[in-house]
């Protein structure tokens, strides 16, 4: 609690009173900015307001808008060749999958990622659809643009995601990019952006990325566009 | 208000019932997340809404953590060499100074920005000092860092904006860039992209830029960091 009681004394000297609410939302907020970087747990004093923040409608309106401009920019794009070759890249965890179920049973962010009971978890296979996502990802296909998945899930639970992903009605993706043991000395950012380059070489014209961490949509070769949606939960390096 | 209405009725074919309120929070989030770009007015439904965030308590603690953000990096940064070369970017429209005060006056956002009337303002010189910026610009110029502003501001406006500034308590800069006719040929964020070439091509180590639009930290060449403000009052292209 030292940091909330810091930052309150502080403000109430700049004549600012704040709650517990004002400063959870302005943590939230700053990790959707990008201010706020890499950070292992949730702050403990906002715990509370992050697991009811992925609990609630806003949440789900504020995931849901994030896809809608997905098929606005769709819908007014120019240029699919339908060769084949134009293609899309979606993440899998908090993108296609809810993984708020684990975090849920697992103190809501605010203890850090035991990756063993984590993985555990996804091989029992019951990640729930966002149906929001599931939604776009069919209207994708029916574009026919070629659908990628690249997570920063290791190899070994590809059998398990398969299963996941077609058990709640997601079929029809090109391929599935899973990380390697050799990916796992990179950081998931580059891993990615390998993964991408990749893609790019064997002739693919990425359209977009729907990911809900930065590291899935920054560095290079970029592609024409990104949407990022919202998730305070975890932060992946 | 169509838009809107559509939304609404969408939402309670799927079971949510969602409030004005959980709408414009989703729209000011998709436009901080940059899933929504190039918005010429605040969506007619929401002004009221941004108009009261604008203005709100908790956009000063969003605004103030980000500042923090920067002096938490600025803190634990290795690396300054003291050389005279090490630098720092700041925006100067809601970055340094509130243009909220004009936006008060014109609509919220939900006119589409009179250029004449804006700079008749700007010219006016009335615009006040964010605080907490005023603060981290006196910290990074303790550090030893050269300030560099870089303002999509046209350069008639050069006076008017050093005395605004200065009658405010900024001073100590090093350079301040404006937009000149030809830049004005250029995207905001190619103008200021070209800009960031320059200073380091002068030999300029930037160490970080704050600004309040994506066209000021986005684009290549990139800098070691970046902290963006919010504001969902305007979009510059």
């Amino acid at each position: 609690m030292a940091d909330w009681n810091i930052l309150n004394q502080r403000t109430r000297l700049n004549g600012l009173r704040i709650s517990l609410k004002n400063y959870c939302e302005s943590w939230r907020m700053n990790v959707e900015l990008h201010n706020i970087r890499e950070f292992k747990v949730v702050a403990e004093e906002c715990v509370a307001y992050i697991g009811k923040y992925m609990t609630s409608t806003q949440y789900k309106v504020d995931s849901e808008r994030t896809v809608e401009e997905c098929t606005v920019y769709l819908s007014t794009s120019c240029g699919f060749k339908n060769d084949g070759k134009d293609a899309w890249i979606f993440d899998i965890d908090d993108t296609l999958l809810s993984t708020v179920p684990f975090y849920k049973k697992n103190g809501y962010g605010g203890e850090k990622l035991n990756l063993t009971t984590f993985e555990e978890w996804l091989s029992q296979g019951k990640a729930t659809a966002l149906d929001y996502s599931l939604k776009l990802f069919n209207d994708i296909k029916s574009r026919g643009l070629k659908i990628f998945l690249i997570s920063s899930r290791r190899e070994h639970l590809r059998s398990a995601t398969i299963d996941n992903l077609v058990n709640v009605e997601y079929h029809g993706w090109t391929r599935l990019i899973l990380r390697s043991p050799e990916d796992e000395w990179k950081s998931v950012q580059e891993y990615k952006a390998e993964a991408r380059k990749q893609l790019i070489s064997e002739g693919y014209r990425i359209w977009g990325i729907l990911g809900d961490q930065y590291s899935s949509i920054q560095g290079l070769p970029t592609v024409k566009r990104t949407f990022k949606l919202p998730n305070p939960l975890y932060y992946v390096f």
